[in-house]
């Protein structure tokens, strides 16, 4: 594999600064969703922990940073979920946190965020424009940005999902972190030990998850395919994946707010174009589709942006036919009104 | 602690034999419940495994027993979740299993009890009648009958539930199969740790979680309040345990059809004589507000049962006031149109 940004021992570096709370999530079987699925599924949750996204991952390697010798204040742009974990991680550091957000963001993320004691700001337009002026900030007050998938430790706090869903691969009491990558390599190779997936199907936004747990598939399980998925109505960054450079679009028109953006770093761009083996888009009846199908089946209430790889496997079963995919469910910040707008059985 | 029929090495030991895909649930804070309840409120999440309850914990310890030097065919009766996890655990290690349930059993749990392969005979009234077919089954058949909560398996299993509430006590690093109980008092007396909540609110059905979780605080957190907790449609263990003797009722009436029974097992009352600190009958009304606040504020679907503990805080407010609480959301196998007739924003 060339080079990404991402390496193997950073990313279990990170992992050891993240409170536990966030790790170790659970990873299971769904046998429920199969029958509708045509495919093997498992289930990697992100859910359950008190931001209830996977972005605590990596808040929790900027703020442990951050207290150890950095600004004590920091601000950044979020759709709802990055601000609501850096509130909780810099919470717990004593950091001050400012958090910039559109004004059209999830209600439930706002309030969050803000009971978590951050500063919310809210600006009159899209993320792009939140990101904007959360740099804006940053220079004026001469304070720390945080930048989603830019910003290495997000995207290894999102890596350290790789390194636990390698952990079947692992012999029993082997801790990741005390497994060479040269061992793991041949450990592999002599016990002929196959994952017990095949595909890896990674929610795609800013770029932060995919080129992190693609990275850790890359380096120690590269028969494992790596599916980034994307709603059609914010394409940008699977556009530019297809067409190798960066491609902005005016707009986006979608529910999963968590993956809206519109215009994709030129850095995670170059790391994805490494660690991604497809990247693919999904319309918004199969957003809806497949969290009506984690409601169902799985008991899962779930955002729109972590039911987009089931949505991807009801677009092309044939594709999938026969094989065991593992979909990271990332997020599950939703409004419940809007929730039950779109899955409600009861009209 | 007078005894109990359980012990804290044989729980261990139950720990051991658990695929892990059901030990290591999350347990985390969940602040955005707290201004509704006016106490912090901590959940362990048992709802995130192949069979969406706590039950795999228990079933787990019976099939891993009987694989070894049993026989090969078993029986119980189940209100479902039993049922679903004894399949479960029985497929993985070739044994033939028939669960016995009434024919008014949550569909979701039936079909998923059919799925796993296990032979699902229906009675035509309540669970007690179903255990009354199961035991005849096993007595005709020869076949292993298993008890829910008489049988020490299922409550060891269940139990496994604690040692992992209680894992924050212990220095880091150190697992709980590696620490002896005298070792583990003795720090926690030089320490002067204190566990970071200060009540456990468990569902009451049969008894195998209450005395199992219970058991585990008693012998190590003995400062830790256990509060049994039922539905007034379904008091009969309860108001056993006020009167120190078994009393049972005609019929129930609840939604929290995990834990409708009406014949409370002697010896699992006298369990819970000694370890529960307390038991308390909540309103229908006040399980479905816990269903609600847990969808709304905690993005989680919950069977009712599992909303027994929020149903307590909320029905005693004054009770809780300040405290932390950990409630155990024990299930989410649901039929989806009932749970939205419950809970449902829209109607």
């Amino acid at each position: 594999m060339q080079q990404t940004r991402l390496d193997i021992a950073r990313i279990r570096a990170a992992r050891r600064v993240i409170d536990p709370v966030f790790l170790d999530t659970p990873l299971y079987r769904c046998e429920a969703l199969e029958p509708g699925l045509g495919c093997a599924v498992s289930i990697k949750l992100e859910t359950a922990n008190p931001v209830r996204s996977f972005k605590g991952r990596g808040t929790e390697v900027v703020a442990s940073l951050l207290a150890e010798h950095g600004p004590r204040a920091v601000v950044c742009a979020s759709a709802g979920n990055l601000g609501q974990a850096l509130a909780w991680s810099g919470r717990g550091r004593g950091l001050d946190v400012t958090v910039v957000a559109s004004r059209f963001a999830t209600v439930a993320k706002l309030d969050r965020i803000r009971a978590l004691g951050a500063t919310l700001e809210l600006v009159d337009g899209d993320h792009e424009l939140a990101r904007e002026r959360a740099a804006d900030i940053a220079r004026y007050d001469g304070i720390r940005l945080v930048e989603d998938s830019l910003d290495l430790e997000t995207c290894e706090g999102a890596a350290t999902i790789g390194l636990e869903l390698l952990e079947l691969l692992e012999p029993k009491g082997q801790q990741a972190e005390q497994t060479e990558l040269a061992e793991l390599a041949e450990l592999t190779a002599l016990t002929g030990t196959a994952p017990p997936f095949d595909t890896v199907l990674i929610a795609l936004g800013g770029g932060a998850m995919a080129t992190g747990v693609g990275h850790v598939m890359k380096a120690l399980a590269p028969g494992v395919e790596v599916i980034c998925v994307q709603p059609l109505g914010a394409p940008a960054m699977t556009r530019s994946w297809h067409s190798r450079h960066v491609v902005t679009t005016d707009s986006t028109d979608t529910i999963a707010d968590g993956v809206a953006g519109r215009r994709p770093i030129p850095a995670v761009l170059d790391d994805l174009l490494l660690v991604a083996d497809d990247a693919v888009l999904v319309r918004e009846e199969s957003i809806i589709a497949g969290m009506r199908m984690l409601l169902d089946h799985a008991s899962l209430v779930v955002e729109p942006s972590a039911a987009l790889g089931i949505a991807a496997v009801l677009e092309d079963r044939d594709r999938f036919a026969g094989r065991h995919v593992v979909t990271i469910v990332c997020g599950s910040n939703v409004d419940v009104d809007a929730y039950q707008g779109w899955v409600g059985h009861h009209r």
